[in-house]
């Protein structure tokens, strides 16, 4: 398989022991793994989970969640606050799949009991500190408000309990930050279950964030996990800790299109369009936008010294390097790129070729118009 | 036509204005203009431009060049380095239409030489002072040397002339100092002209930037020009002063799926997935990732004081809103918001809507096989 245009390799080894990872851990600690499929948004690697004995999944979408029940997965959480503009496609879902929904306030519960046409599992979602959306964890007038208001509603809509995504860990890159994060999360969820388990016996806690589910090793106290990035990770990850350079399963692949000695500077085809924007700062203030690896024979290495992206635009990516290494590269060779968000270059990149030169598809790349229903 | 999802408007009235107005200052100056298609990448909204008398293009990739070759485009610049791994395609494109072709160095100018099987157009790309790629504008012996070899090779590559993109304009808000980088520009390209214009007495002088090519009324010295990003312009160019808020033709629809009123925050639905992570710095160091607009009767309003998008997460968006815009809004409703950078949020958004509601495609909306050549 000849690689001309920027390209994003899977290396499917790599993947699939992140995945087996997690899983068994989530066995170890008796927790319900329910992982987040946004990440890599193919319904391939989707299958690597069910193999793994993975049965009950998170989205995004309303989309997504079509795109994977049409994929055979029965079992489908969609783990953002409801955007009742979609009640059609929604009620569509709740006849077809066990379908579990996120609200952040009352107003949607109510559109939700008007407009419902089949039960479907609700879970509150609950800011314990990351304070971007959700209920706060201490706000028990609006708590009660909205659970006395979903009891009545309980044909419709079950009860499943409190959701909660600790994205402040990815701004964290020390274990004890990290676990204090999570300790927070965990006793305010508990102190939820204690003032409403008389009303809702069995109801469920559910944590999310990558860095908290690969990083701590006891995952107490909680029901389910919705860790989602850990299928690839990237250098944001493993900043924060949550995984080795060898764990990150996928690679930009971009040409080399022009070379600059002077100034050790080599320009790839791969900008903004391929990568996304996202940035990595490095203690000196400088940014980073990708970390270069050279290709092995069944993949690639750890990411090289004295060489890396530092800016992108449209479809240039700028790479600064050492002399050294300048000299390894010339026009037309291809440059192997360890990504900062996997999720972000999955999305542009629109699908993936595995390291044995197989296609993948990633949501972003199928016709709008194919998943109209 | 009812929207239920993050969707991107597009005025075709004020897109057709900016396509008009550019096409009036470039007859006005006796300058060609070739339009950078690389910002909207739809075959429809090309057309807009042929009926504006455009007959030449630029493009930034060989798929978007194949793209608009298969909609009728004749005459097409790729204004980014040769990348030599795509040769096939280029061979295949040059068979078929008047294709110019950009180099940065003599290693591309050898390959060109070995792989050519049709003549093609070559440029040199020359750096000014943006320090991306491009030969320094100084650099006698490299251009003497490579313009040496492309005057023998002139069967197969029929010298055009010199290129330019000035793309440190976009770090300026300041109409003195973009005519100073544009001066500089000029003044370097006729030294380069005076040098060769021996050899090659019909070579072109060619610029780039959409803020030169906005800004400055008197785009003299040159003999073409090729902005892009005027055909929709963003927050980021009339930060710059390439345009007023009233000529952005571009305008995100997002719903409404959360509010804070404690902290004065909505949540949308869109994100980094639907805007890319573009971002404006406001000279209070506070970053704004897109500007909220009222809708009106047949589009929408100025942007709106005391209320902004202050963060993108993967879908999610944040915006900061006073108490009176705050209380404006309720979970369901749909907000506009004018983008930062609108070629990459176009890319990420795969397609427009109309203000009349018509679908109009974009590139990277179409599945790559169909591409395949």
């Amino acid at each position: 398989m000849r690689i001309t245009t920027p390209t994003l390799l899977l290396d499917k080894e790599k993947a699939k022991n992140n995945i087996r990872r997690m899983a068994a851990k989530a066995i170890r600690n008796s927790v319900r793994l329910r992982p987040h499929f946004k990440t890599h948004q193919s319904a391939q690697v989707g299958e690597w989970f069910r193999e793994a004995g993975v049965e009950a999944i998170t989205v995004s979408s309303v989309r997504m969640a079509r795109y994977f029940a049409n994929h055979g997965w029965k079992d489908i959480m969609i783990a953002f606050p409801v955007n009742v503009l979609e009640m059609d496609s929604i009620n569509e879902l709740a006849a077809q799949v066990k379908l579990h929904l996120v609200a952040v306030n009352q107003d949607t519960i109510e559109v939700l009991a008007d407009q419902l046409q089949h039960p479907v599992h609700l879970s509150l979602k609950i800011d314990t500190g990351y304070r971007r959306t959700g209920i706060l964890a201490t706000n028990y007038a609006e708590l009660d408000k909205i659970l006395q208001r979903v009891q009545v509603l309980g044909e419709k809509l079950h009860f499943e309990g409190f959701v909660v995504h600790d994205g402040h860990t990815y701004k964290q890159s020390d274990v004890y930050a990290i676990q204090t994060i999570n300790n927070t999360s965990v006793y305010q969820l508990h102190q939820l279950r204690e003032r409403y388990k008389a009303k809702f016996p069995n109801l469920q806690l559910s944590i999310g964030d990558t860095p908290s589910c690969s990083i701590i090793e006891t995952l107490s106290g909680v029901d389910e996990i919705r860790p989602g990035n850990y299928v690839f990770y990237d250098l944001t990850q493993q900043r924060i800790g949550s995984c080795s350079f060898d764990e990150i399963a996928v690679c930009m692949a971009c040409p080399v299109v022009a070379i600059h000695p002077e100034r050790g500077e080599i320009i790839l085809y791969g900008g903004s369009v391929h990568f996304s924007k996202d940035v990595l700062l490095q203690e000196d203030g400088t940014a980073v936008y990708g970390r270069v690896v050279d290709f092995t024979s069944n993949g690639w290495s750890a990411p090289l010294e004295g060489i890396q992206v530092v800016s992108l635009s449209q479809e240039h990516g700028v790479v600064k390097a050492s002399p050294e290494q300048l000299k390894k590269y010339k026009i037309g060779d291809l440059m192997g790129i360890l990504p900062v968000h996997s999720c972000l270059t999955s999305n542009l990149m629109q699908g993936y070729m595995t390291t044995e030169g197989e296609h993948l598809e990633h949501l972003s790349g199928l016709p709008k118009r194919e998943l109209v229903s």
